[in-house]
């Protein structure tokens, strides 16, 4: 049984912050097609380079030197669908870390039958929301949208169970988020609601997630240190903005000022 | 014969807002590549949720449980096209009001035949500039891209007879924007020029149009509500902005603040 | 032998930005799924309009009666290759000049070998980072993503060698821009180091080079001024911005305001 979910210790995020920035990974970003831009302006703004490679040839080329590679199916397709498997298996050989972002998973059947398949190829990490995850933990879920119907902490067990399964790291975010390897659980508050009113925040989430993975030692640090920086930066865009329009540029000032320093 | 088209009275468009946003609808948004974002953030600042699922088994699935679907033609390709006819039959099947966006047709093959099979399906709705309006309606066109050549008024007795034949709503936008069923003509004013010089706002509005749909009884005046928002909104944001930058985080600020009483 | 790129003179650019103004092209974008509203924005903030057609049929219907044509294979896909070589050969037939964008040429299979099929159909001018422009030229390239690892003048002498086996201009672009004849060279100073870090704005210059391409006389200037335009609008935008979420709104009110007195 797991203890109450514990706050991620300041100095372990300022310094993942410190290496990722030192790193500046190249990530392979296999999106949908409504948060594209948004994703790579996130990705950059952090220090990090994105590229969408999407030709199934060129994708598996990409992913074998790219530092790390996200699959969110928010849009999928019967031929996008081919091009992921090809990036995944091609980065798995190479040892380049993958992401998997279940956009609603659970709901539409095409894409949760190439959940399952997906779930088999050995994600580095996973960022969903709660119905999400509780979805491809096999539990029952609610909801119709792409919105979660349930809060993160209730889905905490699925993401635990999820995570020591197919040993992975699983995020369930919301209001706060829950990082969980199956054994050690953090939780990090932060963010502001009005990030629900801006499309593209949790699936740039997790291309953040994805970058973070790219870097070496213990992964679950550096997991819950992609969902800080981006509830910190989006809590300070918050206080300062008329709406979710001036949210945007905003978020994407405060991730390119944050500095180490600022997490401790 | 019709008479002079009348303005939207204030205290209907007020209700419809109010109905809006109790429903918060869920709109299923098959649009062009070029405007999905912003498409989406217009929905989600109005307090719409917003969803683009494209795989056409899943296209129809989704549509049966959405309140509204959307289809544009912008960026139309044969594989969407056919995923636009899954999510339409479906939403008929399931009682979804489904709303057309025209874009560039009567200048382009491909899509003028797509949209001559598409009027044959009920759309609760068609929202389009003067000259789409005109070609879809069966008169003659001019003009090479896609903004219209014609203006706005010249379209609707088009607009009337598309109304009648189909028995539609039919929304020819333009600086005045006319609504209509056939019988019964509103006159929305209001927006602002720095408009044109955004990409997307016609389309983002195709995508109001459709969320507004989904709302219970008659259908005239909730379209001219959907006009009348983002009219309001664009003549709003454009007179504290710099140029068509500026314009877009401060149209969906004043989208996120608007209540009914702005309206009255 | 080449002397040292000279200056764009400023009365050049002035009389190119007042041609543009007038004509206002329609430009049919064939460009990557990432940036398709930023490059839609940044047409219309300088007054041309930007179209995205997209099936191979509508593709070559449209090119005929665009004023400008880009191809970007930033997210190439085999069916956008066979719409971009009927875009490209309607183009050609109509006169309607076409502009290439060569993302990731040279470290990609399936795009290197697409550009040399494209190199042949004679395009008006080429717009791409130092890398790509190295690669085209078929000399060693280093690099993995996106951005290139040489700077641009290092790249000049195989913009002259491509600009003159091809009889084109050729744009290679960095902190300086250089743009070639093969027998004249321009540079274009300006710009700012935080267009690097948003999405999209060298495949928003390919797009406003071909807009530019659509003015009659000497093209060496107006691909100059294509550049020049861009990065004093940068310039001038970075200088009064926070950090790259802000600047994306400064940089589209910049591109509006400027006037052709401006370039002087």
């Amino acid at each position: 049984m797991n203890a109450r979910p514990v706050l991620l210790p300041a100095a372990v995020a300022a310094d993942s912050l410190t290496q990722f920035r030192h790193l500046a990974p190249l990530v392979h970003c296999l999106t949908n097609d409504v948060v594209q831009s948004f994703t790579a302006n996130v990705l950059l703004a952090l220090g990090a380079s994105p590229a969408m490679v999407v030709d199934p040839g060129e994708a598996a080329q990409f992913s074998a030197v790219a530092d790390a590679l996200l699959i969110n199916v928010g849009t999928l397709e019967r031929d996008r669908a081919d091009a992921m498997l090809a990036a995944v298996n091609s980065a798995n050989q190479a040892g380049t870390p993958w992401v998997f972002d279940p956009v609603a998973v659970g709901r539409l059947t095409f894409r949760t039958e190439f959940a399952r398949e997906l779930l088999q190829l050995k994600p580095a990490a996973i960022r969903g929301n709660a119905s999400e995850i509780m979805a491809l933990s096999g539990l029952n879920i609610q909801g119709r949208g792409v919105d979660s119907a349930n809060d993160s902490l209730t889905a905490l067990p699925a993401a635990r169970e999820l995570a020591r399964r197919i040993a992975t790291v699983v995020a369930v975010t919301g209001e706060v988020d829950y990082v969980t390897d199956g054994d050690r659980d953090w939780a990090i508050p932060g963010g502001d609601k009005i990030m629900t009113r801006v499309v593209g925040t949790g699936c740039a989430l997790s291309a953040v997630v994805a970058a973070f993975c790219a870097l070496a030692g213990d992964r679950l640090p550096h997991v819950a240190t992609a969902c800080h920086v981006m509830a910190l930066a989006g809590g300070r865009a918050s206080v300062q903005v008329q709406g979710p329009g001036s949210f945007i540029p905003a978020f994407l000032d405060h991730l390119y000022h944050l500095r180490a320093e600022d997490l401790v």
